[in-house]
């Protein structure tokens, strides 16, 4: 007989009841190899003497073995582990176990590796980010009191239950509105899909648009995820050069000449990470182009709302009389980045596409969350917030460009951006940026080591650094921290 | 000149400031081709006489038109249309751009159509839906109450902010110690992430696992959106009977003598569409092959939470002693559907490149929610939710299948299931299902058509009916609303 003694050991103060312990101590020997197929248990009452519990304790975790299908009882005979179960061997010691290279229990790609990963700013405390919104200015307590009262009401406990993979009808109604009264977007519901943050828009345009060695142009400096996800979906990136007026629209149509061209990619306003606005000139231009080679414009524009020195020119997406734009927008971005939401527009059979592989991803959004968005954009909550924040992040914005200047003349050269929550800067060359941004982080800094920014054809020595959640004596800290490292 | 007192109509009651109304109409003008590059805007005076403003509004309204890059002033000459504009055709009418098929206007493909969407059931009233929780039991109001106390918190703020594509951290601990606890699985947080419900654990999966032509083993029935999914990847589907055990393991050991199987997926507890649970003696002998051949068991165990009849089996995952498992479970489905969190466990490494392939995707999850649930989880908030809607599961249960049985022990077949939320449900030949649906939802009542379950290979006449989400008095109406129907 196995050195039960030993081997069954329960513990009284566990919540988990006796005979369970018990049974999940055999199963665990049947699994492990100890005990072996047609082996016979101990009877009960010699179990129950061993272990010094209740001989009925032990009848119940029998009889759970069996229900279960791991032991059979045969009369007159005893409980033994079931015969017909596979051999197993027996288990590997967990220090052995846990050194095992994943790739050897069974076959996998991981050619998903980022180059740059995103990184976890919820732990950091100072940091220069790459263009956040503060969100401490959000009304988070507002939207808050929606969702906990709609979710109270008798009607709004329908919206826990499954909904539209395109999200809800309200909140596509209002951002319908939105879009029209500050972009002069003239949309319908059928022409949007609420998303979980810009990013997925880009993920479900690229999905839907192309296929392994198809092109996308995107700018020759251009935001790292972006790229990758072009990538993941097989296809070749062709990198068009960047100026002060966005992308260089005459390089692009020299390019069509000789290549077909399935989308290109633009953040119009304001570019990542240079932050430069493309001129009105090329955007009609990118669009008759468009229109003529017949590619699809995938154009991100989740900085539009911040936009400091005259009104934002409008999005393409407002100009276009062809169906060739796909505009990304997010409230994420200008709101609180961890509050996944954000919308795509197109034509409603290409929504309707994109709904589709929406289900296979994650079903549907939060109809809750999406419902109190829908309620603080119709009481004009999120309008008071955009002037509010606008307001702020411009002064924000002088205050950083004024302190920039003043302090790192020498180090740092940058344009002031028009709009967006971060200034390009770029470092001269004998500053190391990812030793700088080490030296940081051991002095309470988190800021950005640049590697995000840089791509085969693109290696400034910039990072972007976000004003927008800095209040000025967080500013002036960051700084003094920055100067010690980088004089 | 053009007829402009038609063309600019102001409206003084809308929110947007007259000279931004009337920039935007020259900007209509310009892009729908009606004004042309290098056109001559009328003199200021002109057209405040025209259109009945004030003179200074169409000043501030034509220095918009020019800091945006569509006009430009020439001394003494007056305000053109900018010259390097292209020239843009006339916009077609609305009328006729709506019925532009937009396959026309930029390229791409949509392979992604279900066969059969999913349903959105939030705005239907009495639903026999397909198996999911009753949203008036879950303690939705103790969530919101952590969810707005996070939020306003100083440290719950920093929630607010982007954080890991793994989840929050305080939650894949918490949930670690609910598996261990209800499950006996051994795992760390580095085995964990958090998804968007068990949707998005399938589609990682896939994802990482498969490439186009790869082989994956499924039920000859089986959830048709996982089917979906892994086509998607582009693999083909090789079909595995299933009986009363699960599936049929011997069948699938045959099929591995002349076939590579990158993965194998399986509902063991309980299968869906049918219910049915995985043997033991079946889920070893699967993880004996996984190991011999080296192919990855994704086990979706959705449903682990609701078994009534004795204690659930082990998940594979629990017995796994090679890592061959990728355990897929959800909180959406026990909890509140449009509450998308689910988990996915696996090799660390395995999880890592899940984390950067779903950082191109939607980049992160709600950390609020997510740490919201893990105050409910360690608070025991979720376990006295499971006990107490267990209870009254079993109980619909039994009455549900009673009444079935009742009622219609003509029409319609079923065994009482062990677990899960839904009854699977043969209904005779002669009843047509789909004619059936539509029947009763002119009757008040939802009742789904049986296409979702069906695919190639799979084609009874059965439904799944769930029961979990029916109070009495809603069963015995919803019943008598069939009985008019299919009697």
């Amino acid at each position: 007989m196995l050195p039960y003694k030993s081997l069954i050991q329960v513990d009284r103060s566990s919540s988990v009841t006796l005979y369970i312990q018990v049974c999940n101590m055999f199963i665990s020997l049947i699994t492990d190899g100890t005990l072996q197929p047609s082996d016979l248990l101990p009877s009960s009452r010699t179990l129950a003497d061993l272990i010094g519990i209740n001989r009925n304790t032990v009848k119940l975790a029998y009889e759970e073995l069996i229900s279960q299908g791991w032991a059979e009882s045969i009369e007159r005979k005893g409980v033994f582990v079931l015969s017909s179960l596979p051999i197993l061997s027996k288990k590997k010691l967990p220090e052995t176990n846990k050194t095992t290279d994943p790739q050897e229990a069974f076959l996998w790609t991981n050619h998903f590796k980022n180059s740059a990963p995103s990184k976890n700013l919820q732990k950091t405390v100072l940091t220069i980010d790459d263009g956040f919104p503060d969100v401490r200015l959000a009304p988070i307590d507002q939207l808050m009191r929606e969702y906990r009262s709609i979710s109270r009401k008798f009607y709004g406990k329908s919206f826990l239950k499954y909904g539209s993979s395109k999200g809800s009808e309200h909140l596509r109604t209002s951002i319908c509105n939105y879009l029209s009264n500050t972009r002069g977007l003239v949309i319908s519901p059928e022409n949007i899909l609420i998303t979980k943050g810009s990013q997925m828009g880009i993920y479900l345009a690229a999905q839907l648009l192309l296929h392994p060695s198809d092109h996308i142009a995107v700018g020759l400096s251009n935001y790292s995820s972006a790229d990758q996800t072009f990538k993941h979906s097989g296809a070749n990136l062709l990198r068009i050069p960047i100026d002060d007026n966005g992308m260089d629209i005459d390089y692009l149509e020299d390019c069509l000449a000789h290549k077909k061209i399935k989308a290109v990619y633009i953040i119009p306003h304001h570019h990542c990470p240079t932050t430069v606005t493309m001129s009105m000139e090329r955007r009609l231009k990118l669009l008759k182009l468009a229109k003529e080679h017949r590619f699809a414009i995938i154009e991100d524009d989740y900085d539009f709302d911040f936009h400091y020195d005259n009104k934002p020119y409008l999005p393409l997406a407002s100009i276009d009389h062809n169906q060739n734009v796909i505009y990304i927008g997010s409230v994420t971005k200008t709101f609180a980045p961890a509050l996944r939401i954000g919308f795509m527009t197109g034509p409603p059979s290409f929504i309707e596409a994109a709904a589709s592989l929406r289900e296979l991803i994650d079903r549907q959004g939060d109809t809750v969350l999406e419902e109190a968005f829908a309620l603080m954009f119709d009481n004009g909550e999120m309008d008071r917030y955009f002037r509010k924040s606008l307001k702020i992040y411009k002064q924000r914005r002088d205050l950083f460009c004024e302190l920039l200047k003043s302090e790192f003349s020498e180090e740092i050269t940058f344009k002031i951006p028009e709009g967006g929550l971060a200034v390009w800067s770029n470092f001269e060359e004998k500053i190391d940026l990812i030793k700088m941004s080490g030296e940081a982080l051991k002095k309470g800094l988190f800021i950005d080591d640049g590697v995000f920014y840089k791509n085969e054809s693109f290696s400034s020595n910039g990072i972007r650094m976000g004003f927008a959640s800095l209040e000025e004596k967080e500013m002036i800290k960051a700084f003094e921290i920055l100067k010690m490292i980088i004089r």
